[in-house]
């Protein structure tokens, strides 16, 4: 019966990159060859980051991470000074299209080199033969492991201002330079579906996925391309951004006429998302019976997509609370292609770490959170370069 | 990124009436009128309660529990033989048919007496006015005593069949007749919303709402009634028994092509509800564009129907689990006008408690599962009848 105030927050920048130099403390084994991280710089435009200080020379290999809805890529570009490290992504329904564009990239950045994809997610193995047709080797990499490792370097690595969380109190976006103790935390992984995974270090046996949840972006991008006229994720984002969900949403003083301040309920806290609904539409009348689009055309879109992003981003991150409170684990980042920096959902989720935990908590994200899995397979192959699949 | 096991399993019936004796455990309070349950016997085709040896002298209240989204009452009426305990609902946007239905009531069964409504419910406050038009004595008392108080009797009142659970072996529901110890325990009420109340002992100060939800009943019937053409609560849980939401839902074959054994996920989980639904109606291309109906008509209302039942059971059980492990409560009442006695919804939720507490917790239900509050309000007045409103 509770949920998310709804009262609105000023929009601050999410992004502020800086300059300052910073140095790459991802190297937990001793034997991996590190990225050049001196003086790197994220490009606000597109989240590229610049390694002026890195080599070309040194790159063999992109890497992607096929997942449920999305198909994520990291691959190398030359620039005037040193390299670039980009992000790319796209639907997986266009996977045809999606390898189109690795061949495009290998054919203009990493010219007459022998290059490995390294492959994560579930359609690493469902896309192995589509991916091995463009003549390049394949290697598939654990999922869990990269996801943790991709994490660990940006947690770790030393790239300004990729980590943030969001406070409350002035609606600012706080960049997290030092994170202190790393270990132990709670990786909450938000793509299709919801992974959970308590990290204890780096390596693996140090994580374990102890949750997770189908109620994820899957299923709120599935909902709104049936309510809404949206076409893509950020247009269903933005829908949201303009929408009221008090219009579609039950509240608690809908209910009471007021709060119900014995157990805590303020009027403004959401009793049941798209509550509403079912009583303005369904009369119980049969001749008053309406038909399902006269129905869904009595509601605005943008409200219905608001309540949604709400109710998913709210719903995660309670269960997160519940488990971090469970595992004992303070700190928790919240990644994957859901969230798209997008500040209503940060919001969300940090409203609802902050609210249960009573502060104790603290929800962390991350300016690359779609590419974690990517990232992190990327620079497995780099560790192990001698190795086969760990498939 | 888990779901729910998605196989058929056989309908057993869900209520078997006997006749042997039982007798009225509930009184926890020395000074508490009683209800005569000796022979108390559930009526399968209406849930009324007879009781042959209970006199409807003795009887000068009924009850009402207004929520979100319904009205319920509970009211005596006279038989040949002692009286009955009956059970009516209806939905909250019709108050002033159920207010009639309330003066009906007391014209025809409560003839020449000075009737008082005891209510509870969000809509004891809201309504207060309108109930107390009806010339009737209308005493508020506080919903979450009743919804234990309520809960209580049905658990120790010796109502036989009254509690149940859902054993997957052999896809049998198994009644309880002795529930040993009664406490502690976690009562989790859906309705509109979701309420998570840990339970010590039946008295004021003996539960405490630990959690809740506001993904419930409101959500599914708000979704439902824009989603598909049902237009009343028992429609859309009758089409979802027809339904198969692997074509809607994305299950983690279709992401891994198998399972992910290494961290548990079979493939026949459910990776993302819903998940399937954005990549078969949006292409992304400008041209292929189709009209939100003509996207919502390429899938089945069934197995829309299905997918989200399962995606609002499962999750409620899975955070009523966490709840329950956190608090140390071993046993879980499912309750609330949400269940409606439907077979999937408590099999779901039935599952979620056995596959997250490795079998460790049990979900109980109730034939009575939507009327904890009004007939707690009903034996609060008796409790308590010189008292005044607790409000």
């Amino acid at each position: 019966m509770l949920g998310t105030v709804t009262e609105p927050i000023p929009v601050p920048e999410a992004e502020k990159p800086s300059r300052e130099n910073s140095i790459y403390r991802h190297l937990h084994t001793p034997d991996q060859k590190p990225l050049n991280l001196t003086d790197a710089q994220i490009l606000k435009e597109c989240r590229s980051i610049v390694l002026p200080f890195h080599s070309m020379d040194d790159v063999n290999e992109l890497s992607v991470d096929i997942g449920g809805s999305l198909a994520k890529m990291v691959y190398f570009s030359n620039t005037e000074q040193g390299c670039t490290l980009n992000f790319y992504c796209l639907e997986t329904n266009k996977i045809n299209e999606f390898v189109e564009k690795i061949e495009n990239i290998v054919r203009e950045n990493y010219k007459d080199k022998e290059v490995t994809i390294i492959a994560t997610g579930g359609g690493a193995h469902k896309y192995y033969d589509l991916l091995s047709r463009s003549g390049l080797v394949v290697q598939k990499e654990d999922e869990m492991q990269c996801l943790i490792i991709g994490l660990d370097f940006f947690i770790t690595g030393g790239i300004p201002n990729e980590v943030f969380y969001y406070q409350a109190d002035d609606a600012s976006f706080v960049t997290e330079e030092s994170v202190g103790e790393v270990y132990p935390y709670l990786l909450v992984n938000i793509g299709s579906g919801v992974s959970m995974v308590k990290v204890t270090g780096p390596k693996e046996g140090n994580f374990e996925r102890v949750g997770g949840s189908s109620l994820g972006g899957g299923t709120l991008w599935g909902l709104l391309s049936i309510l809404t006229d949206a076409n893509t994720f950020d247009e269903m984002l933005e829908m949201a951004t303009r929408g009221n969900n008090e219009n579609v949403d039950l509240l608690v003083g809908d209910i009471y006429g007021t709060g119900y301040n014995k157990i805590g309920l303020k009027a403004n806290h959401i009793a049941s998302s798209m509550g509403k609904v079912f009583k303005e539409v369904v009369s119980g009348d049969v001749e008053d019976t309406l038909t399902r689009e006269e129905r869904l055309s009595k509601f605005k879109q943008e409200d219905i997509a608001q309540s949604l992003l709400y109710a998913v981003s709210y719903n995660i991150g309670q269960i997160a609370y519940l488990q971090a409170q469970r595992h004992e684990l303070k700190k928790i980042y919240f990644a994957g292609s859901y969230i798209r920096n997008h500040i209503q959902t940060i919001r969300t989720l940090s409203f609802a770490i902050e609210f249960w935990s009573k502060g104790e908590k603290r929800a962390y994200f991350l300016n690359h959170e779609g590419y974690l899995g990517a990232m992190g397979a990327f620079l497995l192959r780099r560790e192990s370069s001698n190795c086969s699949s760990s498939e």
